[in-house]
C-alpha cells in the first residue's frame, strides 16, 4: 500500500513541475503538500530527475540552500530536436504551400497545438541563458508561437499591433517597412505591456529582411525596456542583407520556385 | 533497482500522457517502448490513473479491445476551477483595469501562459461532449485563449482575419458589425483552413451584443463546415439583446463605473 502511495505521490509531483516549467517550489512546498519528510523529498525528486535523464524528457533542477527548491525545465534532448525540425522542414516543403506571388503558406502548421508546443520548448532551450522577463511578438501569425515559447519560460507574452488598438488604453506607435509587403507600416504597443529595464525576447515566425523585427526592436527600446534576443522560426536567405543582426532562427528557407513548384527549406 | 526503474517508467509515461491530451496510446506502443507485458502496463496505468484522481489533476481513460489504448484528460476537478475563476474575476476588477470610454484592460491576463493554460482545459472539460474538430477564434486578443483550449482538446486551431491576408491564399470574405466599434467590418478566412463538415468550436475571449461571434459562425457556415459551440470567457451583460444563442461564458461583466472606478464581474 505504502509502495503504491509513493508512486501516486511522485506521479502527481511530476505534473505539478510540468505545469510549472522554470517555477522554482520550495522542498517546504511539496513536503507539506504530501506530508513527507525532506529525505523522502529528496528520493522522489531523484526519481523524477533520473527517469527525466534517461528517456531525455525534460531537466530536474534541484537548489540548495534557504532559497532552494526544486523545478523542472522543459525541452527534449538535442538529437531528438533536430528529427523534429527536419521532419517540420519536409512538411514545408510540400508544393501545395506555394501561394501566388512566391509565398509559403504556413499558418496551418502554427495553429497545430503539438508543433507549437514542441517549438515552444526548442527556442526556450537555445535561449535559455539569455532568462528573458517577457516573450515580444507582433500580430498575428507568429501569435500561437510566441505563446508557447513564454509558456516553455514561463514568462508573459506581449503583443504589438498594427495600427492602434482602442481596447489597450495609451500606448507607443513607430512606422516601418515591411518587407513582404514593401510599404510602411504602423506598429503600436500599450505603454502598461512593457516595464522598463524588463528584459525582452522577440519572436516571430517569419523574418526576410527584418524590417517587421527592426520595428519591434525600436518599440521596446522606446518603451525603456532591454532586447536580449532575437529569434525566428524561419529566416528567408534572401535578401542577404538583414537590417537586424544578432538572430536566432531554426530554419532556413533557400527558395520558393513558383515555375517548378519547389520549396527549399532546411534546418540551420 | 527493479523498483526505481518501475517509478522511472511511469514518470515517463505520465509525461508522455499529459503532453499528448486526448490522444490514445495504443497498449502496444508503450508495451514496446518499455519492453514490459501487457499485464505490467496495467498496473502502471492504473497506477497513474490512481493518483491523477486522488489529487484531481486530470483522468486517465483506457479503452478496451483491438482499437482501445489508454489517454490522458486534462482538467481539476470542479471545486478547483471555480476558485480559480473567482479569482480571475476578481484580477480583472482592480479599478486601473478602466480604459477610456468605459472599456476592460485585460490583455495582460490574456497573455500569461498560466492562466491561459488553465483557461484552456476549463473550457476543454466544459465542451468535452462537443468533440470538436478544431477551435476558431478571430485575431487579435482571443487568441492565446484559443490556441490554448485547442492545445487541451488537442486539435488545431484556426484563425479568422480581419480585412484580408497576402500571406493565406484565397479566402472567404463577411462583413460584420462589431459592437465595440458599431461599424461595418470585415472578416476573412483561408478557404483552406477549414474543411466542409469539420466539427468548429468558436472561443473569443469577450461578447458584447455577439455581432464578431455572428460573424465568425457565418464564415464557418460559407465554408462548409458546422459550428458546435460558442464559449467565451466573459459576456457583458448588456446589451440583453444578443444576436447569436446557445453560447457559454465563464464570466459575466455586469457594469463598468467609469465615474466611481469600479468593475463587477463575476463568475457565471
Amino acid at each position: 500500500m505504502n509502495r503504491i502511495k509513493r508512486i501516486e505521490r511522485i506521479i502527481a509531483m511530476t505534473k505539478i513541475l510540468i505545469d510549472n516549467p522554470h517555477y522554482l517550489f520550495s522542498f517546504r512546498y511539496f513536503c507539506e503538500k504530501f506530508q513527507i519528510a525532506k529525505s523522502t523529498l529528496s528520493e522522489d525528486v531523484s526519481a523524477i530527475k533520473n527517469s527525466m535523464d534517461t528517456f531525455g524528457i525534460g531537466k530536474v533542477e534541484t537548489l540548495a540552500g534557504a532559497a532552494g527548491g526544486v523545478r523542472f525545465v522543459p525541452g527534449s534532448n538535442d538529437e531528438e530536436d533536430q528529427k523534429f525540425l527536419v521532419e517540420l522542414a519536409h512538411k514545408l516543403s510540400t508544393p501545395d504551400r506555394i501561394l501566388p506571388g512566391g509565398l509559403l503558406y504556413m499558418t496551418d502548421l502554427l495553429c497545430d497545438p503539438q508543433i507549437v508546443s514542441r517549438l515552444g520548448e526548442i527556442f526556450m532551450k537555445k535561449m535559455y541563458d539569455l532568462r528573458p522577463d517577457c516573450i515580444m511578438t507582433v500580430e498575428t501569425r507568429g501569435i500561437p508561437l510566441a505563446l508557447l515559447v513564454a509558456r516553455a519560460f514561463n514568462v508573459p507574452l506581449v503583443m504589438a499591433r498594427h495600427g492602434s488598438s482602442v481596447t489597450e488604453g495609451s500606448s507607443v506607435n513607430i512606422n516601418y517597412v515591411s518587407g513582404t509587403t514593401k510599404t510602411i507600416q504602423t506598429m503600436t504597443m500599450p505603454k502598461r505591456s512593457l516595464h522598463a529595464g524588463e528584459r525582452v525576447l522577440i519572436i516571430d515566425d517569419l523574418m526576410k529582411g527584418g524590417g517587421t523585427a527592426h520595428g519591434m526592436v525600436k518599440l521596446v527600446e522606446e518603451l525603456g525596456a532591454v532586447v536580449v534576443g532575437k529569434a525566428f522560426l524561419i529566416e528567408a536567405a534572401e535578401p542577404q542583407d538583414k537590417i537586424i543582426a544578432d538572430y536566432t532562427a531554426l530554419l532556413r528557407l533557400y527558395k520558393i520556385d513558383e515555375a517548378n513548384m519547389k520549396i527549399d527549406i532546411k534546418p540551420n
